[in-house]
């Protein structure tokens, strides 16, 4: 099938800090087949479907480093709250009653807000991967999926059933789905236990997910434990052999920022979710600055509380500029970069992040004069991150399929999906209330 | 006039942390009558008009206690730039060019924006001061108006035409329009020129709107210079003795918090644009400890980039989580009230901020089942501040009046409006263009 996407008013293929204008970019299939000047297309040619961009700025589809997208079942669930009993009396008690079914409503859930977001790529880590690998397959979004391993709930054979799950689903729907192994965290996994992951990941070309650094406690304890930071424990280990992409990375010692340049360790930066949970401003301006790769990932929807990678590229500049007391820092081609190109490599993905020939077709299309947020258009990239809502995302296309057609959801039942999420986390929320009210 | 506002399924009334269900709302012209549990109503009663509120939330209209509206033509002009470059080279040149129709246009962007994001009171310091009050009794809404002024450029000429605007103006559109003078700042007025104002606003009975203590730099200098804070300067010349809103109030020398307690100064927080311009994070936690009064702010578009006060209370919930390295600080109930009430008392207003017998019909009515920011309902409050966008706010009411309904402005052309805004901005932006380009 081929589709022509024509007058586009802005584009920004993602390889240059510019926009282009007055664009089109053909599409067969799944793949882009060319991408030109409207002055160049040859009206011969012949479409099975035209979509006129005539006005609208187009992007990458945005990429989600790191998430775990079920848990949209607790949002606004606890808040506000200290983090050790926010953990033990809310979060954990709640999960532990999370079915593998909620697993997939709660992921439909999230689907929904990544798409009408512009998000074509999550990085999940969580649990029940199948049920979300079979929503990844009925929604048409793209992911990279891995089975989330604390030891002591998981152990060994929970290792072996996320292999299991990598292996067995990597490069599924229609290679929508890869795969990754993901240790929780340096702090909920010993030496052993990541050293076996870190060889089972080279013995089957697996990437690896992972927490690090996300809490001043965690780097205090490593230090006084162990006298060394999670990030040197890591290395030490030989843990970064494989490819890694590591959430958070709020807390460094020094030599930390010099074992990630070496070590090409990928960070999804969660400036959301550090916030809210007063973790800190992780240090983003260093990691450019020695050429460290950084995506952007919202974390858990019970942290953030959503999974609009538009109002984390916000906060993530808005917290830059105030944690190097400099304005100039993280501009929004940055930003748009973080969010596209940075993104796919942190989840080591060739084929998207970039519009271009022989790309997959996963990109959005923007509204830029139908909002209050988008006039004047004086510059539309700042518009869109600085004063946007998700509002003035149009469309969205994924693996060459439009998945949000003009604001319509193509391929989720959305009234269903409230109704079952919010059935689920009520019935879940009730029952927890009877027991601490016991 | 009787309005009926029923079935609403949730409703703060600005008295109470907590909300409470199934109410409803009588109004009288544009007076509240009386708010009771739906169980009360009384069905004989006749209305004019009747709102289903039912799966509905009602808050009191939010108040934003500092902007220059106006600057809506300057949204994306100049991002990410050194401060001093950025006001000398593009917003001051920018505005040198700006006329009182431009400004009447742009204030009618900044309406629209404020109206949708679910804003019925702000508090103004630009110019053209009478084309903005203007544009308030056009638009429906509540505002509190005062031309800013900078010794420099106003001079004497400024501050009669100043005064003679607040005398004016005071209580005209059906009393939604108050006044104030308002000296930019300590560092733009001299200690003469703001003891004029100070003695012009005690006579007159007005209050007084001011900058103080945006930048670090600001309080350097007056330390260097004068061997004390802004703050000081001012409760030294006596300039507190009137009521005053103060933005920014971002750097304290010691002493000041207490001068603020004292003097029952009311600050105005700005987040949005404290963080985009990199001059750092308030300290509200210690205002609050100390019982002075703090509403919320957008400041200008051009260093926010939106009027979005859901995104201004979210911004400033994480940001002071991030300050004091406390997750349970500014809890979503708090951002409620710095956005009502206090942002009422902060302007001197007594009649709006909550909902209850004998207040003004300012009130928003937000919808709570239809996106996914607000699914599941856990907490209704947490997914507007935390999760949601502005598409949530469904119906505005300001004085009695729907403004919105449904979504549909009643009172402002947006298509005008929009064409009307982007055509002065870009003029003005071609001219200057001419100029840097020769
Ligand atoms: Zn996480
Ligand atoms: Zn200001």
């Amino acid at each position: 099938m081929k589709t022509l996407i024509k007058n586009i008013a802005e584009l920004y293929t993602g390889q240059q800090a510019e926009s282009q204008k007055s664009q089109f970019i053909l599409i067969d299939d799944n793949y882009i087949e060319k991408i030109a000047p409207m002055a160049e297309l040859t009206l011969a040619d012949e479409y099975d479907r035209v979509i006129d961009a005539a006005g609208k700025m187009v992007l990458p589809g945005l990429i989600n480093t790191h998430t775990h997208s079920a848990m949209t079942l607790l949002r606004g669930y606890a808040d506000d709250m200290p983090l050790d009993s926010w953990l033990q009396d809310k979060i954990w008690p709640f999960e532990s009653e999370v079915s593998a079914d909620d697993i997939y409503w709660g992921t439909a859930l999230a689907a929904i807000e990544m798409i009408k977001t512009g998000t074509t790529t999550f990085s999940d880590m969580y649990f029940a991967m199948p049920q979300v690998a079979e929503l990844v397959a009925d929604s048409g979004m793209r992911a990279v999926l891995a089975e989330g391993l604390i030891e002591a709930n998981d152990g060994q054979a929970g290792l072996e059933k996320a292999l299991e799950f990598a292996c067995e689903y990597n490069n599924t729907a229609e290679g929508r789905i890869t795969t990754m192994l993901a240790p929780h965290a340096p702090y909920t996994c010993s030496e052993e236990y990541l050293a076996q992951i870190t060889d089972l990941a080279a013995a089957n070309d697996l990437a690896v997910h992972i927490h690090i650094s996300e809490s001043k406690k965690e780097l205090a304890n490593f230090q006084k434990d162990q006298q060394r930071s999670p990030i040197k424990f890591l290395a030490d280990i030989n843990f970064f052999k494989n490819h890694v992409v590591a959430a958070h990375c709020v807390h460094l010692a020094p030599g930390d920022l010099e074992i990630f340049r070496k070590n090409k360790v990928n960070v999804s930066h969660n400036p959301m979710s550090n916030a809210k949970l007063a973790n800190g401003i992780a240090p983003v301006v260093d990691y450019l600055k020695n050429e460290i790769n950084v995506g952007l990932g919202t974390d858990g929807v019970s942290s953030n509380n959503s999974l609009d990678l538009i109002k984390e590229a916000r906060m993530a500049a808005y917290l830059q500029k105030i944690k190097y007391s400099d304005p100039t820092v993280l501009p929004t081609d940055q930003l748009l970069a973080m969010l596209t190109q940075h993104g796919a490599r942190a989840l080591n993905l060739n084929n998207v992040g970039e519009l271009a020939a022989g790309k997959l077709a996963d990109l959005i299309i923007i509204n830029i004069d139908q909002t209050s947020f988008s006039i004047p258009r004086h510059n539309n990239l700042s518009n869109l991150f600085y004063a946007a809502d998700s509002q003035v995302i149009e469309s969205v296309m994924i693996n060459g399929r439009l998945v949000l057609d003009s604001g319509e959801l193509k391929t989720l039942d959305q009234e269903k999906i409230f109704y079952e999420v919010e059935k689920r986390a009520f019935k879940i929320a009730d029952k927890l209330k009877g027991v601490s009210n016991e």
